[in-house]
């Protein structure tokens, strides 16, 4: 049981899309070269489309901004966020490939409410990573930066970076993300040595022979050392608190258990899940921020859990730098604070109809649902529930048998810029 | 939220009792003495009656053999299995502490069947925990047994050590026990970053307020290092695997998810779970044996969830040194692990009635849907249906007011041994 139904090197090549959403140049795809350069990226430019993105030499990439997505989706482009790193499920729409990875540049919780500055906790990386590495040896890595690469790093502000494992290897969290999508996953029955299908490990005594087969797996969602995804109270609290402990697992969440899912450090399976995975209306004219994610994750699992597929979460770690301004997210997030209490005992409470066999009808199915159940606490919901159906009807279009096609109107729906 | 409600040290010890099944001389407790010598042990002596268990000298204890047991409840003494470490509920019975850790001697699984030897895979453990902690630092510790300690142990075929955490300290498995269950749990919502209690760690983004308080925490379950916990056919499939990975995490375990619980290395709430910690019938007479803890464990996890009431595994991890006999293992197992495809989607499907407001309640009820649904698989569970009343019967007469007050009738309700 310890290895992978398929191998996982060559590591999906030209089946995988790497989707970063971005408001400025994208330097800090240096740090991650080694990892990503043979990918394709698909960039999501925020903010001014007028402004001139830089991509580093050498990176295959399409990017969109903000015109090329009105000019793709029409008057569905209402569904895509604006000035919120949401926007990068466009991405996810316009990806012709059957996995996404999708890593946050992180620069954008401090522009949305027109803030101009980030509290950065940690300037000085190289010192904390010092402190940090003597402790367990996990932490962050600068390739091939230099001794100044860090400071370097810093001095620009990239806040997520390659981590490193306790043993002081730099992480290929790409590679492990797909190690998670390629093996089951065991939404049935929780196994006590964690994920069965790695190398070392398998089902224990006790685990019915029957569910061994597993689910397949459709989300992978990776965690961060240093700087944890705490909520504005929390940060408020404990703003010196870091995540500095490396837990060598890979888990499932079981069925029937939501969890919160964070978009940093994430991948899954398109056409498995895809469909679901609508990061919502967020940032611009919106009452709410930094729920993006989670609406995507509750979203997803309900419907994972309704089609039998698996979510694991745990490895990899990427190194997260940066503490945003609490400040900022306590007003993004108040009303999320507050609605989250009953968006929970709501999503527990979903069941889909038999009927519901594609994700695509599920997806129609919940957005029903939340304009009847949670569009009475704020008209932001129904709001939010017919963007959900904007959402699926672009991406039926998009993804339709003929759009996918080659032959497909390059002008229509091509990037503002691609290299190859 | 990183601190425990209740200070852990001084840790419990008047209000713990480490329950301990054996066969043999208890000599294996001098690795334990540092960890163990403040508290009280009961011993449940398990085989030929007249046989003398020597107890290291300095530790406090009662021990109770077949006999006490037949003498202490009489025919309901028919409830407690006989030449299985499953007799180990019996010391749950008598224990009047709130809570209990139970760990094994390891020494039951080659009695059964008449077979007298085991297979040792780790002799010299010494050469294995040099290899071992060359890979990450985690390994078993000897204590202070000297140079020549651990070979002197292998000889004398102990099997469960103290483990060695990463950075070569030795493993106060209990105070991690007594730490978990100390600390509330997290049933209702996964925390990705693991138990939020634990220093430098916290709850999320996106974790609803109101379930931050978390559930009280009623079992603890701790892993082993080294050896596995695998079924006979895992075993001689992969004689050779070990569990090298020290996971530096404990988590709780959802509402409505099953998990196959490992008797080894478990602790317990014994008010707010005691009466469903019933090992069930094995070993003598009884066609199946290794499914004791699993019962125990899946009896408990829908009663927990019933309750409110939270389980945790992960941390703490002991050393596993003996690989039991397969064969022997299988033939034990063979008719649980064909059974076990019936038991689980019936545990899984198990919804106790609303007016089941106590253990005992819950566990009657229970009892008769096993009657119900699982008698019809083979008579043996009208048999076990039958012995989980008496199991509460048993309780119920053990523990009543009376039988609690110090004024009980020691001659008929005592040990056949102890010390203080």
């Amino acid at each position: 049981m310890s290895k992978p139904a398929t191998p996982v090197a060559p590591p999906l090549k030209d089946e995988l899309d790497i989707v970063i959403p971005t408001i400025r140049n994208l330097d800090f795809l240096e740090m991650w070269r080694p990892f990503f350069q043979q990918y394709h990226l698909i960039i999501v430019q925020d903010g001014d489309p007028t402004k001139t993105i830089n991509v580093p030499e050498g990176f295959d990439y399409e990017l969109y901004n903000r015109n090329d997505i009105n000019r793709i989706l029409g008057p569905k482009a209402s569904c895509i966020s604006f000035k919120d790193s949401a926007c990068r499920c466009f991405g996810f729409l316009v990806s012709k490939k059957k996995y996404i990875f999708t890593i946050d540049d992180d620069c954008f919780l401090e522009s949305e409410f027109g803030l101009g500055s980030v509290i950065c906790m940690s300037v000085n990386c190289r010192d904390e990573f010092s402190l940090f590495a003597g402790r367990g040896g996990a932490g962050v890595s600068f390739g091939d930066l230099g001794v100044n690469g860090p400071r370097e790093y810093a001095k620009k502000k990239f806040f997520v970076y390659v981590a490193k494992d306790p043993s002081g290897k730099e992480i290929n969290a790409l590679a492990q993300h797909i190690q998670n999508l390629l093996t089951p996953s065991t939404p049935f029955f929780f196994n006590t040595l964690y994920d069965p299908y790695r190398d070392g490990a398998d089902f224990v005594r006790g685990y019915p022979f029957s569910m061994r087969e597993g689910a397949p797996t459709a989300v992978s969602h990776g965690l961060w050392l240093n700087i944890p995804d705490y909520d504005a109270p929390t940060q408020l609290v404990k703003p010196l608190e870091r995540n500095t402990r490396y837990v060598d697992a890979v888990l499932t969440i079981p069925k029937g258990t939501l969890f919160p899912m964070c978009g940093m450090n994430l991948a899954f399976d398109r056409e498995l899940i895809g469909p679901a995975m609508y990061f919502g209306l967020m940032g611009d004219g919106q009452p709410i921020g930094r729920y993006d994610d989670m609406w995507a994750g509750w979203c997803t699992k309900v419907i994972t859990d309704h089609l039998g597929l698996g979510v694991k979460t745990g490895l990899p770690y990427i190194w997260h730098s940066k503490a945003s301004n609490p400040f900022v997210n306590l007003k993004k997030e108040y009303k999320g604070i507050y609605w989250q209490e009953d968006i929970i005992p709501f999503f527990q409470s979903v069941t889909l109809p038999k009927e519901s066999t594609t994700v695509q009808k599920c997806y129609i199915e919940l957005s029903k649902m939340v304009k009847e159940k949670l569009g009475p606490i704020d008209p932001y919901f129904t709001k939010l529930a017919d963007a959900m159906v904007t959402w699926i009807d672009a991406w039926e279009e998009i993804n339709s048998p003929a759009q996918s096609a080659p032959a497909a109107d390059a002008k229509k729906d091509g990037p503002s810029s691609k290299k190859k």
